[in-house]
């Protein structure tokens, strides 16, 4: 049985207002996402987050967004590369300071929301992003979506790519996401979303929602700490994992 | 004629709005203090301002400020201790990045406008800014005012302290600066910069208008690019300590 | 028995992040405090608000706060007179124009925060606030804390005044609150928060916490929507109010 | 002679950081659209702005945009309907404030930057902004440029539309203007745009660069005031204009 990491985004308060179940899922997963300033997680936040991961063993990604609190970071922006890269750099470097003072590592980039879908679908947009985190430091871990631009350009520029599939979302045929708006693009039962993660590590790849295998390494599952339920879920996700023998790991153990 | 550094602010456009000479004033000071975000310079800024500054052989300082970009992080804000600390690691951890992406390192903190008048007169708040620097990499240098709380601070903590004097602020009987709501605070002209300059360095301390003499080490002098005859003064101050025969170095060469 | 008024903050969500039980608390209250984004409450969460108060029969107030998200409008900022006075014009105005759109009028204002705390007790500070509200519009109300500088610098102004008391919360015999960081500032049993706002009432002003009475007009109560058992002791104290006879109305009604 | 206006961009000034000519500009235009804090124009700089427009006699107009200070409101966002609308009332109300508190009124609302390409060509935006003018006050004029998807919408919603043309860049056969990527997009010397305008004027529509006439009225004449020359060219097309007979007004005066 291959290793596999449970990664999920972290650190979404920001200020007065409180976010998510970090504590709660840091039992879970094995790498973090933490926002870092832009759309959620300000600097207390963010380094709360940092100590909190490292206390639980779970390794440190940064969640780099547009520059955009009040939409979250869900909005489509457009930016130039430059002004993407410089972005980029600020919201990891930030993080890593944060790391820095804990006595940890930030160890992996991923992007977050509208910037992540954006650069999972343009070829551009996803080398901009792979330029910045190889720019930073060349051992960063950029964790992206199997069969994404964001993937293939990782690779393309030397990074350490880690694929991660969803466990509650359904695919399309061309290995994409289906879009929130279609019924059924979202797997709302905990065991429903067991038996899919199960499905795709033994298929080797993505399975379609019209049953197709796209062969690609999977190296983490996304999980999610919002949402009735979504602990619970993750949980058992975990649970299913282990008791099909597999080894949870950090990131980077696995690439 | 011991070493001495000549440092300014700098990188303190923002988006569409300019401001500062920082293209000539980096052919004239070695150590630049670069804004981080929260009170001017964003990303892009950041990352072109630490570009400039490597290519003139200037090394790099972090201004962390109060996040307050309408009031240039001059108004006074009171921030919790962890607030500030984190908000100290968050704005030099992203200049941090900046240099690493373009193969140069941060040498130095200096606290910006309210901030730093704080830290200089406020021995709690002066420490949170030395934890901060020191939790971040206790090889930074802090730049502070010499003679202030947040010097002391950062001896304190055992960071490198470098101690800076004012070429155009003329100092009281206690060694703190005129307030500028009090005439004579600061000096306009090129060559009274220049004088005063001198006159401390001769000294070995700072020089108050009532012509005491306050011994201390002095590292650094700071010069400033705003302003009309700002840059003209700082060049005649510079080729003055070159003619007095001062050897001009970087902070990291000075302490 | 003389009429009286119930006021809560609302409208204290932002962006993705919610907070506050505003749909019950404006079935409890007879005027609303709302965020105007700076401190709290995007446009789309003023709009909202605005609307769910409009249809509850609730008087509409603007909240301004000082510019601090992360802070929520509680930290301590030094603004210029200029400075504050623009801000406030700012806020209000933009939710003026929440409330021309959804057919409603701001009737008062409340300063929230750090904000209300510093011209509650700086009489230089509650002037400003005074002037901003009346250059915005004269028949304004300004809602404020009883025997503070703030309620004397409306008065001043020739503003419409209304003096609220909290209901939760002890005063010192100078009628100041008692400071959170001391014991016994804060009432946490709804029935002790009846009892506080009936003794009052009663005695026709302020009653401090070792048993003075200072006489004050009292047209409002502050009741809170957060924490656990906030919305039921404001639910109590209503109940109490309206069984002892007195009649309840929004603001305008009163002053 | 049919009266005729001239509009520009004030007010885009921020914080430390000041931009334009606004005192200059103000003596030569009638309307002024006034930055409202989400690209530009803090509340200080809109009430001063507000105050120099009025002592000038120009007419005060709310210059809204996507709240992206960095990006100068020029970058493409998405934001839903109900996100956009809130945010255009958000910005007009805080500028109506500012006009209140000056003895003045708001008068007319123009989109900025992208906010005002996207809906020069994407109907339901245009429609969306019509929508947000109209609910806050169905008097204000909507200042549009000739020919848009906005134009049209401000008529659909019953608005008041003042159609402008741009006095330095040059039309395509569609109506709209060549992107300034392409070469001859601008005009740049004062005389070309004098004879540009004049001939629009003559025309009675559009003139494009292949020389095509489009009928449409023609209210306003959009003029800038940063670059250099830019005060000189505005004031040569009003010399011109007023030379050619033309009355020059503010624009409730003409729609």
């Amino acid at each position: 049985m291959s290793p596999i990491n449970l990664n999920a985004d972290l650190g979404e308060s920001f200020g007065a207002w409180t976010m998510g179940s970090d504590a709660e899922l840091l039992q879970v997963i094995h790498s973090a996402n933490i926002a870092c300033g832009f759309h959620a997680g300000d600097p207390v936040v963010m380094r709360e987050t940092v100590r909190l991961a490292i206390a639980n063993g779970v390794s440190l990604g940064a969640h780099p967004a547009f520059p955009d609190l009040q939409g979250f970071g869900r909005r489509v922006m457009q930016l130039s590369p430059r002004e993407l890269e410089a972005a980029i750099l600020y919201q990891v470097g930030a993080l890593q300071a944060m790391a820095s003072a804990e006595g940890g590592r930030v160890t992996h980039v991923k992007p977050h929301g509208a910037l992540n879908n954006m650069a999972c679908a343009d070829e551009a947009m996803a080398a901009t992003v792979a330029r910045a985190v190889k720019a930073l430091d060349p051992q960063l871990i950029l964790l992206a979506p199997a069969l994404s631009a964001l993937e293939r350009a990782g690779e393309a520029a030397g990074l350490r790519v880690a694929r991660e599939v969803f466990a509650d979302r359904t695919y399309q045929a061309d290995g994409q996401l289906t879009p929130r708006s279609q019924p059924g693009s979202v797997l709302h039962d905990a065991q429903d979303c067991v038996r899919h993660v199960q499905h795709m590590l033994e298929a080797g790849g993505i399975v379609t929602a019209d049953g197709q295998h796209l062969p690609t390494p999977i190296h983490s599952i996304c999980v999610h700490g919002d949402g009735p339920g979504a602990v619970a879920a993750a949980r058992a996700i975990r649970t299913a994992l282990e008791a099909a023998g597999h080894c949870l790991a950090g990131l980077p153990a696995l690439v």
